[in-house]
């Protein structure tokens, strides 16, 4: 009944240096703007259409749906951006190594933040110049709705009515949209589509630059998903993503 | 900093009848209409002056925005019009006479439904023709973001993310907003900007067709408030609203 296309952002700078990014705004790396080129072509060969592109107001999410969306030939898409697609906003961890983190703080409790559904790691001070209220991104917004720390129950409940208000109108009226966001974001919508329960939700591997196709029925519940391309590659790259998360 | 009004609807056929109206899509009566006509009168005196105009899906709303904004000569400004701005939904209780609900459930039981927080009159059956999914007007909708039945909690849940994504940006940006809608619509907002208790909100009585002006500084935060034209028809308006409650 309606089509839609999730891809999560290629490799960006703070992936490669194995520091905490969250809501701090890098830029890809060459292999995450190939990998954005590379979306862009599985997209392609699989003959899809968009009519809408929606983004986070991170950059890494913003350039891979530009790059993605040139090699199919539809730069021209309106799109979308707006914070509620944001990655999760990792408090103060944000700009510490990983490793260094873990050294400090135990890999218990690193663990913890990263992968529990509702621990949130240290808040950022409101005076933290990484605190969103002192980014002019921000600026539009209420003080008390940007967050200094996130869980991903918070990530959750701040996307879903991005998705009510947004995408599901879009969809209702026959709209194919593309959402190209972030590990966490792309979390909270599949938990909410799929019913994941909140134990089993943080283990979810989402590969960067492969994009996942949903069908949903008329009452928008998910009939099916597949990633795009060669199975195995998306098995490999979900992989590398789990790996990543329990070697750092 | 920032200025906006809100608007209780005037008085509604269902208010005549003493029925529970909640998402049930009735229209003013000539009082109502008065009413909403004698709104903007009274910020046509003030001198005030709009940007935007929010209203619910609901006629009542719809209704007293045109005839106020047309007797201040602004029936040309733009419209926004969405169901989170909705009364609450009153559940399988929407059509009954508030009387004879009492009587066959107890006046405690009504008090509790209709007083409490967070507690919820009985949900309809999805297959109810009275159920937002049945009705064309919420088609571009996500069935489960629907509600069979709201508490005032519920309420505030679903209010905020319009307050967050739509009239805050305006604010930010300069623009003066005309937010007219419900008794509970009003009490979501009014409860979140005025931090007012749980245990509270709910006997916070807010008069029919009374613009209320509020001003904000620059995090938002109420700077004042008061109701347009003279304090003690305001203060009578409340009363009545109050005092309807307490014998229904």
């Amino acid at each position: 009944m309606y089509r839609m296309v999730l891809v999560r952002h290629g490799e960006s700078e703070w992936n490669l240096s194995n520091l905490f990014s969250g809501w701090t705004d890098v830029d890809l790396t060459p292999r995450g703007e190939e990998e954005a080129r590379e979306a862009g072509r599985l997209m392609k060969e699989e003959g899809l259409s968009f009519d809408i592109v929606h983004t986070s107001v991170l950059l890494r999410s913003i350039r891979t749906a530009q790059l993605a969306l040139a090699e199919m030939g539809m730069a021209w898409l309106p799109v979308v951006r707006h914070w509620r697609l944001n990655e999760r906003h990792y408090g103060a961890l944000q700009g510490l190594n990983k490793k260094q983190t873990a050294r400090e703080h135990g890999a218990e409790q690193v663990h913890l933040w990263r992968r529990s559904y509702d621990v949130r790691p240290p808040a950022l001070d409101p005076d933290d110049p990484r605190h969103p209220r002192n980014d002019p991104v921000y600026a539009d917004l209420a003080p008390d709705v940007l967050p200094a720390t996130e869980c991903l129950k918070d990530v959750v409940a701040r996307v879903l009515p991005y998705w009510h208000d947004r995408i599901v109108p879009q969809l209702r009226r026959g709209l194919v949209p593309l959402v190209v966001c972030h590990g966490n974001s792309i979390r909270g919508l599949q938990k909410y589509l799929e019913q994941i329960p909140d134990a089993q939700i943080s283990s979810l591997n989402i590969p960067t630059g492969i994009p996942l196709l949903y069908g949903l029925d008329a009452d928008l519940n998910p009939t099916g998903s597949r990633y795009l391309g060669d199975p195995e590659a998306a098995a490999e790259a979900a992989a590398r993503v789990a790996a990543q998360a329990a070697i750092e």
